[in-house]
């Protein structure tokens, strides 16, 4: 048997696909969608990808497919995104992409007869980064979102979502769900964990059970500007009122994480813009993104309340407004209806995945992910389970990204071996 | 007599400064130094000083100086600084100004004969915000500063102090501190008080004693970053560390003036810059600077050492680096050594001030300075001193800044009894 998966194969591979960046001197990955970079990625993918035999082409969204056509019915669609956040990792989505064209390389070689096609998709702008459209290709596809809701992107330089697609000779007037998602049997995407769950359990294979709930708000706490030299205790000054906001949320979570062995909840604060550069002067106003996630959505809908408590008092304490928006949830990214729930991946899916763990003799566990994936536009519509292998101390979206060689290989073997399986289902 | 010092006068000579300003929506002044609208205002006052037969010029620092030139060996100098802060208000500096011009055109209107040559100033950049080259004017000139200090200075457009100079027309190699400091008999600055204690007080005069001390820093907490899937506690989180530290500081300052009829120190965090615009990522770091003001200066050293503590045990316990620098304090603006002590105005002036104010019929009160003003770097040189009027809500840096047109008279009329007093002295 010709063994075409291995460790060092697939870190080249990524090596060789982080190269497609915006060359930045902090060493990070830079690919956002419909760029000079995304394009060249797809061509280098289009070139191997043909020349294994496959059929490859673009949906309307931008999308790269892959199909090896066996004249079956129904499909097993296997793969991941190919984009990054600025100066991002060199795993989060090109390790599912990569390890979908040496699954598929594997199965040719060792003369697999597949009684489904076989896709592979590289998924266009998953992590939203350049225009906030998170998922974006998978959503379209999927039909989870219809692609008007996006008509008013607009990116930092002030390019319109419109513009850009167009530039890479796309057109959004003409982007539409697929006509035949029944066809696909199953969806199996393979990703860092992006946590440290894996890596402290010392575990090989994390079995997906479904994607957290996600509660996104914006935050702006607008006040007036006063100097410096105002030291009555009656500032409306909307940076300590943030601050106590921040530290009373804290110090909630932290109480709501303390005793069990995983974390309950996670908070982030990842936008902070605050419009004043005086040194000597309170600043007028502060806007701040929340994002909170749980497997346990009544928890997190409670933290969320808490904090619109806190955020209402102080500010009316301290004499100012604030305004609270609400950013895309898990819902809005799945396009389902009920918040009240994770997304779920599916039950014989998951059984495959924690098998074929099992026969490669990894040892595997059963987790939530914290993190948003193109699964979630999938899961509400089509069979979904996902296969994380560990992230080196947690770390993603960072140049310091890592996965060790050998837990790629587990990683792309168990991706393996799980096609095999789901090839018997009808 | 012909009164010309009136509030409605004061009031619409401030309205005419005001309209030197880069045009903006919000309402405000912006008149940074040079630039084409500092220059404007330089010549209408120039037209203006030399029409009420002054001797006008410029100095090396681009201070505008006006000379009723009685042949005398020394002078009293008055005045306030021209520039604002971006969308600043119209009292700031400007009522020192005008109401200099004023109690001029009154002496020569009452046919004053005075013993003293009476000068006015306008000094140049005072706010320091386009440079961070806070009081340069009068720093420059008064001989607190060497100009070679302010070489690397860069505004946000990227043009250096240099440039902005020369296409003045001015050169940073030519400027230096006058040679004759020791003609100057008294400087006095009357400004708003940009604090509350006043208005809350119905005093309508304030005889201030002195600058408060002011330590300045600036924070960077630099983590990692880590995508909002990290569920793990031990997150190197940049923003919630700084949330601990703001969170505890401003306990910790409202502990220190509970009880006390005004506070004693005050606390502000003025720039914060979050490198990252991501809502699913923990952002890498955050840089935010602190300015503590106290009229107790082991008071303020006390609470900056508590900080200190706080953020290096803080940055410690979450994993990540703090790096803390300090940011020009009270001594560098006024070119001493000895930070435990605040800038002291002269109390021969001071009892001046007092004495105009109850001649005038006027209400006034004893009180520090919490801004810092031009008055800092001629205090340690000259005898120097200060007159505070009310400001509104003790608003400023804000086009909201006010101050009754009673109180601009009041506070005119002070510094023109004060200039009759001062022009007694030997």
């Amino acid at each position: 048997m010709n063994r075409i998966i291995s460790g060092a194969t697939i870190l080249h591979d990524l090596e060789s696909l982080a190269r497609f960046s915006v060359p930045t001197s902090k060493g990070g990955v830079t690919r956002l969608p419909w760029t000079y970079e995304d394009e060249q990625v797809v061509l280098l993918l289009t070139d191997t990808l043909t020349a294994l035999g496959l059929q490859v082409s673009r949906d309307t969204a931008n999308n790269l497919w892959a199909v090896w056509d066996v004249d079956a019915d129904r499909s097993i669609v296997i793969g991941s995104h190919r984009d990054s956040v600025p100066n991002g990792g060199r795993f989060d989505g090109a390790l599912g992409v990569i390890g979908a064209m040496r699954v598929i390389q594997q199965l040719k070689a060792d003369q697999y007869r597949p009684r489904h096609n076989i896709e592979l998709v590289a998924w266009n702008d998953e992590e939203g980064a350049r225009f906030g459209t998170t998922l974006f290709g998978s959503r379209i596809y999927s039909g989870a979102t219809q692609v008007t809701q996006f008509s008013d992107k607009i990116d930092r330089q002030g390019t319109s979502l419109a513009e850009a697609a167009l530039q890479a000779g796309y057109s959004v007037e003409k982007m539409e769900a697929t006509n035949h998602l029944s066809r696909m049997a199953a969806y199996l995407e393979l990703h860092i964990e992006q946590g440290p769950i894996l890596e402290r359990n010392h575990c090989h294979i994390g079995v997906v059970s479904g994607i957290n709930v996600q509660f996104r708000e914006r935050f702006t706490m607008r006040g007036i500007r006063v100097h410096a030299a105002y030291s009555g205790a009656d500032r409306a000054d909307p940076i300590f009122a943030t601050a106590e906001v921040w530290h009373n949320l804290m110090t909630t979570i932290h109480q709501a994480n303390h005793g069990y062995p995983y974390p309950r909840i996670a908070a982030t604060v990842g936008q902070v813009d605050v419009h004043s550069h005086l040194i000597n002067a309170v600043p007028p106003d502060i806007i701040w993104t929340l994002d909170l996630r749980s497997d346990d959505a009544s928890l997190a809908q409670e933290m969320l309340e808490m904090v619109h408590g806190n955020v209402e008092r102080i500010a009316q304490r301290a004499g100012f407004n604030a305004e609270i928006t609400s950013v895309d949830d898990h819902t809005v990214l799945a396009g389902t209806t009920d918040s009240s729930q994770p997304i779920a991946f599916d039950p014989v899916l998951q059984s495959i995945v924690s098998d074929a763990a099992r026969d490669g003799g990894y040892s595997f566990q059963h987790m939530a992910s914290w993190a948003g994936h193109d699964a979630m536009a999938l899961a509400p519509r089509v069979p979904t389970a996902m296969i994380f292998v560990p992230s080196y101390k947690g770390l993603s979206h960072t140049p310091e990204e890592w996965t060790d060689p050998m837990d790629l290989e587990r990683g792309v073997d168990v991706l393996l071996r799980s096609v095999i399986k789901a090839d018997t289902l009808p």
